[in-house]
């Protein structure tokens, strides 16, 4: 199993953790995105939105986009299992991971800054700023899924790991780059992040630690 | 069964199509979304996010996020089935899904053009190639991956349509939104819309047949 990674990508984590907890062995190809190596004519032809993570299992096509790389672990490799059985509460974890892979996430990727910066003429404080807008909306919507639906224990859903744990990790992950984000509004989030830290598949794939972070980063 | 739906969003859109092909009886419930009803307390109540869709079967808890509903139809009313057997090809559908769902509709709704114009004070113009850049991303990206593939029938795999074929009509319904919008570089994604707008549940559908949609947007 080969995944095509970049250290800080919220999506390539997500995918990290998920191998490891299943314990799938896999070689890591780090590629730098903001030097722009996802756009080389062999990734090109790997994932045609040059973006990452992608997963290649055996010989097969390339899976891309990193929900239908972590449905199709949850699939091929069912144990443990990181969504529930019951049908409903299977919605309930995919409506929270979806809240940050589609409503959060795709707007502080390298291509939007990029064409809010180059396109659009936004300077970088403003850019900053709009980061942590669509960060805090993610959180806060997660935040009171949460509190509402009452079903957390030390994760989102009970008290083992589903993939709107991956995502929620991932999530607060980026959100602490920023030097003053208030988390005080999310003591649910927060408490379930600080759980899932304490499990090896979540600290030892967090970005930071991978082998292409900056040596910066790991302090 | 009650769909929160809005007669232009793409992720309603997505889901009517799903009802129609399962033959789900459903009482759509319109929201104005350009005049704020999603942010009633009402609404505020069953989706915190305040977006549509949002999905009540029976006396359960809203389902959240369009493909959240959909993989919750598919599991709880899986005939007709709207992913295929096959492991790797239903990764292969979620892949061209997402590619969509998360990586170029959420740059055109209407919470992110609002943060355009009154955040980002960006002029209607540039707000305007803004939604089309990403609409013609996500669109190249699904039919380089078509093309690659070779999977696609009438249909993304295949003649029996698939999660991937209702992310597709109800995308290239928005780009057509657009008055010059080229698609000739779009010649599968293009002739697979063509078919499935032939299929009831797809033209039934369709964002300017809906009872909320201005009189005008029918004609």
């Amino acid at each position: 199993m080969k995944l095509y990674t970049y250290w800080r990508s919220q999506a390539a984590y997500r995918v990290r953790i998920a191998l490891s907890l299943k314990g799938l062995e896999t070689e890591l190809i780090a590629l730098d995105i903001l030097k722009g190596e996802q756009f080389a004519d062999e990734y090109r032809r790997i994932n045609p939105q040059h973006a990452v993570p992608t997963l290649v299992d055996g010989e097969n096509a390339p899976i891309l986009q990193s929900l239908a790389i972590l449905e199709y672990l949850e699939e091929r490799y069912p144990e443990p299992s990181l969504l529930p059985q019951d049908l409903r509460a299977r919605a309930y974890v995919r409506g929270l991971a979806l809240m940050l892979i589609a409503d959060s996430h795709p707007f502080v990727t390298p291509r939007v800054r990029n064409y809010l910066e180059h396109n659009l003429k936004i300077d970088a404080a403003a850019r900053a700023r709009w980061m942590q807008h669509w960060m805090i909306e993610g959180l806060t919507a997660f935040e009171t899924q949460l509190a509402r639906a009452a079903l957390a224990g030390q994760c989102c859903l009970g008290n083992a790991p589903t993939l709107a744990d991956l995502c929620l990790v991932a999530h607060v992950t980026t959100c602490k780059i920023f030097p003053r984000f208030d988390f005080a509004p999310y003591p649910i989030a927060v408490r379930i992040f600080d759980h899932c830290m304490t499990l090896k598949s979540f600290s030892s794939t967090t970005p930071s630690l991978q082998a292409d972070a900056p040596v910066a980063a790991s302090k």
